[in-house]
């Protein structure tokens, strides 16, 4: 099989990264298969946006899996009864969901063992963040170590692995790449209550660090506000 | 807190193994939460049985989650399509489904960080199983890696350990363990194409595996077959 006919599944949730990180992974030459998960989060609106970026893009697949995770809850995002917070806070903050990082990439790992593929994609970024353990180089890294041993693929010699293009990057430099790669971000929804339109609230952790990042690449905000 | 007040998540999906695994757990002295994930099995019967293991141990809680692992497919246990073997066969058998004990631990982990439980118990056997890679010691042991870097108790510190009691036990020492400590296997169902009644096929490996391991033991089993 030649390399650009390798088969890869990028985890999209309708933000800016993941969509970032699709379009990376496609100028790469890989095959795209999208997987979103509908995990009970709040901000419906973003299962939308995963739908359009991946029609956008014309993925070879996608698919969107339901899971409720909304009834073991524990995070702002998936509990309606834990405010998201409006203003920044010290340590992990409330709208970290409990291993989901975990759980979307063991999805995705199920998803690329079905269709072949070795590289699974996922827009996790260490600078620009809001101190989630599960977007850390070491959980990839443990979570790739995790994969050659989970799979038919792994036991059979494969060297499955995770691609963080956007780790280390700050995120006006996600987003100057993702212009450079077309990316309509007007497609993509960050705001972790964002209404069911896709209207940004502006004030929490995801909306500041999608304005800064705008403001800072000189690039215009598509961002719709409420 | 005390030892005896320690709370676990225990995986429990209705069959002999997790059950096993809930009433050492619960004879360890963990305070058990049963998590039992419907992903969309073939095996629906299972389901009942799990929740009827959950009520008989009396676990402090009970959560089960549903998750669309049949989108995904790629498994006889998942793709109606594809057919329960009813013979022994070479290599990791069509029953293997992708990456599904990353999952389910996956859960389980973010079962336990929301109720600050740090011991997870699975029901994985090495000795005589279907050759599944995931539920060898040395996966075990990059998960237990994997959720000290993922959450936020990894984080803060907690030494997060994945228990697999019945890992290095045949299963005629499984069930001579659960029967010194009370286990009705009449609760529990093993088949892969058990009926909707729970009544098993008697020929696939889950069926093989199960009434071997009963007449090793030298105890009655219980199973009703169709």
């Amino acid at each position: 099989m030649s390399r650009d006919a390798e088969r890869a599944v990028v985890l999209l949730s309708g933000g800016l990264d993941s969509t970032t990180t699709l379009a990376i992974a496609r100028a790469e030459g890989y095959l795209c298969h999208g997987l979103t998960v509908d995990y009970g989060q709040r901000h419906r609106a973003e299962l939308a946006s995963a739908r359009a970026v991946a029609d956008a893009f014309g993925v070879e697949d996608y698919k969107l899996l339901r899971l409720d995770l909304d009834r073991i809850g524990g995070s702002a995002l998936t509990d309606p009864a834990i405010a998201v917070p409006e203003a920044p806070g010290e340590g992990i903050p409330v709208t970290y969901v409990p291993a989901r990082n975990t759980v979307l990439l063991g999805l995705a790992l199920a998803y690329a063992e079905v269709i072949e593929a070795r590289d699974l994609f996922i827009g996790v970024n260490a600078l620009d963040y809001s101190g989630y353990p599960d977007c850390r180089p070491e959980f990839i890294r443990a979570f790739e170590a995790l994969a050659r041993l989970a799979t038919k693929a792994g036991v059979e010699g494969a060297r499955l692995r995770i691609h963080t293009p956007l780790i280390a990057l700050s995120k006006s430099e996600i987003i100057q790449a993702g212009a450079r790669l077309g990316v309509d971000y007007g497609l993509t929804v960050s705001c972790y209550q964002a209404d069911d339109t896709g209207r940004a609230c502006g004030r929490c952790d995801a909306c500041r660090f999608r304005s800064e990042g705008f403001a800072a690449a000189g690039i215009p905000d598509p961002t719709r506000y409420r």
